[in-house]
């Protein structure tokens, strides 16, 4: 068969640039809309990780603005420890080339791939080199650069480079000129907005076009840089422990010892002997028959968790509540940090929040925001693994309506932060299914729902009895209308009952004989903290109770009374007067008050 | 900043075997019960499209079995043309190798990276080497290898290397071990079945562990191998045009027709013109200033669409409509290959197909087969284009209803055809969102979606023609029985009246004076092939209309009228005898006959 001959001669390598050039879609280059996105997602993610490893208060500036047909620029500058020149050509314009790739700690840049597609598709659709800049002292100049991927054999090609002035002391700027289009804005601010909650250390200023928009550091602590740390033998699989033992001429105990983590001596020793390998036995003289009790073994033994402390940066219960109240001005908010844990030999942990009410839309599906290593995902939502956990917890169970995902006014905030986040392709949009990660998904979303479910049963009985008690009162009325009927007197004033059926801070003003009485009635189930206002002619001189403040201005005084009204208490004050004027209660929401002057 | 430096010493290459060994699941390895599917289908695919190179009818041997543990051994050998032993290393031990990715054509292996994925999933899970055999003609041998992928550098290693004597004249066999389980076999056998209906050409021999299973074919055609074409000019980027200009000496013009198809002599100088560039310029010559108005006039200027007949090969509307019927028995069953199309320069073809009834589920939500290139399609629906684009039909508007996907008995098969299938990422379980390929899928279910509808609304229709039909059916016999009482006579015979109510094929037979009678009656709406079977001791030689078969046995005598009965005729034959016996029509449905024999 000459047939074999003539394929072989079609046979050949394919280098990684050609095949994201195309398959651009998978690296988030979709579509020209998304472009723009995506680029400036990969540049803030390669900041905010610089930044955090120079423990700098990150200082971003976007500029995005069209420079002539569908054609863009996008800028990202950062105020990082920028990168030394040597190594700019690789990391720009170098498809799989990074520092992140190869350690064991929570980085938002993780494949060495991000910022280099869009030098890719930048080049692809414009022709176009990209431009960068980078410092790394004071001292020391900038250097400014040209470049383009060599797409034939992904290597790097410096088109210009020389040394210039630059008024950052340290840091590095990118420009790169592709086709796209300005639909996108309302969610590149989206991405900014949430990259923003989840960064509070972080400032981003940004210009589209002709317009500025600040996303300030609401803190001023930069979150310590998670702490690369050794694999650990959990989820390790045969063939890297192959690869590790093969590079390494330790004694077999050693080599445990110092490639792994939480193995110390006693772990190390009692592996060996639970394999049946000698601890002395140097590790690169082990054969394939010994290597699998050995990791047998590993996986056996029992070995602490390993500790996420150091390795992972949780965005913490605190920081989410202050950011998702910022923004939704929430009813019920909890946000729950669960314990860390491991798939595959990665530390992970996962964060969830559950918002209700508030600005939130009360038709259709609840509203999930998804993290990883404090990225917002924005794309592919029903491809994730985050996704199907939320769907997969009976929400009905909780009080909320389901189909799928939760229905009506429901927030959802989900990060996940690992050491190696699964994503399900390259252009990290989506988490991949792992059994481990979901399950945490879904015990820290039942957590909250118990105290949603809590919430919303609360707020039902407190409704339910409102609207009884709103039953009764607008009979109250009418009946005291009859009996006065009755009796032939005018009907009596009935908003001190309603007051007390209403559960409301109940105040009345009456006059009687020249004397002014004022009384304010607690029935409500809390203390309140109240100010008593009345203006009117009188002077109140001689006042029961002595008002803690009195200021006159054209014969109109003025005169508080400070209390905390404890419940169930009340406060009276009488004194000689003309009565008129205005009364009111400082301090007490609208809705939780009753005032019946019956003096005007 | 010392700090720059220190990362600077970080920075390094990722080989891209390292990139998918972590990033595993991006391959379709995410989980070990995943990993044999993964690989079978990878194996496969390349069968296929190596036998449909070669022209040959595709013998398929799958062996999945359980050698010790949790480590399986997959087999998968075929009759195709082989690979000449220069070419098995790389081909079988190096990601990103292969002859398919730079062509334009339809081809089920695109990326080059599937079966080594398998040999680098089993190298990492069991540190097997993976063993390889092929033969490229009966005269020469067939070579055997075992080879590993060096994961740091993504080149393959040939640990062992020999001629060997095989039974097979031509085709490849591998055989990999790794850690399994064999959670998925019925997905397993999910994925032949679908295979096996979308390449009806091949055959599958499949053994799981003691049990045997074949998906035979039902053709014995080789489908014709899609020819693989130049790029059209619509969809190119302006970073590739850059690439072939550069690495071109012709003339302008001459570049253009030699480089695109369906570009002319007229084309090309119409290109040139619109550009306003010289067509005897040489190609390499051009600067990125000349090269954009070259791309946008390639844009603008009107070329036929690239002619999908050579390089697409759909299933076609006969073998859909067949493969499903065969598996599924439906009520309802209808495809539609659209006309081809193009998405970025890419040809395409969508197919798709609608079932209704049978043995579909009644509850739930559709079922939904998807295709792409002639392979099923098992993962990751929810991230497909091809969901999405069915969730967005209005299936109510078609009386279905629908919960996103739609509701009930539905089975929905979409296969898209592509020279350049958009896959979500390298595991091809999705395709990415291209809004003219979903376009295309929502036309085929829309113009389908009118059938069912029609089929739905006649179904409907007389079903409630049956009901009222029924109704009034189970009234006559009770009238003809009051008035038999009332005229003191037995109550008439109402079968006849009765069957020409509910449309029906009636047959009556009945005796008067030593004569028999035989009548059928056809009230149905259609046209009847019938043969009426009479069986009784009359020979029936005076018969009115003489039988067209007569035969004895033990003095019985089968008499056979075979006739086609237009729409509201009647048939009708008397003949001298006793009666008795059976009487029968053959040919006509159970559901649609009325026999009555009064003769009995």
């Amino acid at each position: 068969m000459a047939l074999a001959d003539e394929l072989a001669k079609k046979q050949r390598s394919i280098s990684v640039a050609e095949f994201f050039e195309k398959n651009k879609h998978m690296l988030g280059f979709d579509s020209p809309t998304r472009g723009i996105i995506t680029t400036i997602k990969e540049a803030i993610d390669n900041s905010l990780d610089a930044c955090e490893e120079a423990e700098v208060l990150p200082d971003i500036l976007v500029s995005v603005r069209k420079v002539g047909g569908d054609v863009y620029r996008v800028v990202v500058e950062d105020n990082g420890p920028g990168i030394v020149p040597d190594k700019m050509p690789a990391v720009f314009a170098k498809l799989l080339y990074g520092s992140r790739f190869h350690q064991v700690r929570q980085t938002r840049g993780q494949q060495g791939i991000g910022i280099s597609a869009a030098v890719l598709y930048a080049q692809l659709t414009t022709g176009k080199p990209t431009l960068v800049i980078s410092r790394t002292d004071a001292k020391s100049p900038a250097h400014k650069m040209t470049l383009v991927i060599k797409t034939e054999t992904n290597e790097p090609e410096v088109l210009s480079h020389e040394e210039i002035d630059w008024v950052l002391p340290h840091g590095t700027r990118i420009e790169l000129e592709f086709k796209s289009s300005m639909a996108a804005k309302k969610k590149m601010l989206e991405y900014l907005k949430y990259t923003s909650i989840v960064n509070p250390h972080a400032r981003f200023r940004v210009e589209i076009d002709d317009e500025s928009f600040t996303f300030d550091r609401v803190s001023h602590d930069v979150p310590p840089c998670p702490v690369a740390i050794k694999p650990h033998p959990y989820g390790i699989e045969l063939g890297v422990l192959k690869r590790m033992t093969a590079a390494s001429d330790l004694p077999l105990k050693e080599f445990l010892i110092e490639s792994f983590s939480k193995v110390g001596e006693k772990t190390a020793l009692e592996i060996c002997a639970v394999a049946k390998l000698d601890s002395k036995v140097s590790a690169n003289k082990l054969s394939l028959e010994q290597l699998n009790p050995l990791l047998e073994a590993m996986q056996t033994v029992k070995i602490p968790a390993p500790s996420a402390l150091q390795c992972l940066s949780p965005i913490t219960e605190e920081l989410i509540v202050k950011g998702m109240e910022k923004e939704f001005q929430l009813d019920f908010i909890k946000a729950r940090t669960r314990p860390s844990s491991v798939f595959g030999g990665n530390s992970f942990i996962v964060e969830a929040a559950i918002g209700y009410g508030g600005k939130l839309p009360v038709e259709g599906s609840a509203m999930l925001l998804r993290f990883a290593n404090r990225v917002p995902l924005l794309y592919q939502q029903g491809a994730c693994a985050i996704t199907s956990a939320v769907s997969g917890v009976n929400w009905k169970a909780y009080g909320v309506s389901q189909q799928g995902l939760p229905m009506g006014p429901v927030l959802i905030l989900v990060h996940v932060a690992a050491t190696n986040v699964p994503f399900t392709s390259e252009s990290k949009d989506a988490v991949a299914s792992v059994p481990e990660v979901e399950k945490e998904v879904t015990l820290a979303l039942q957590e909250l729902g118990r105290d949603l479910k809590m919430f919303l049963s609360r707020r039902d009985k407190s409704k339910e009895q409102e609207d009884r008690a709103r039953a009764i009162c607008s009979v109250i009325p009418l009946i005291a209308q009859k009996v006065g009927e009755i009796v032939e007197r005018p009907a009596p004033d009935t908003s001190l009952i309603e007051g007390r059926i209403m559960r409301r801070v109940v105040l009345k003003k009456g006059s009687s004989a020249g004397k002014i009485l004022i009384r304010v009635d607690n029935y409500t189930t809390k203390d309140q903290e109240m100010a008593l206002y009345d203006i009117s002619g009188d002077s109140a001189g001689d006042a029961t109770v002595p008002p803690d403040f009195v200021t006159e201005m054209d014969g109109e005084y003025t005169k508080i009374w400070k209390r905390l009204l404890h419940s169930g208490d009340n406060f009276e004050v009488t004194y000689t007067g003309a009565g008129g004027g205005i009364v009111d209660l400082q301090g007490i929401a609208e809705n939780l008050k009753v005032v019946v002057d019956l003096d005007v």
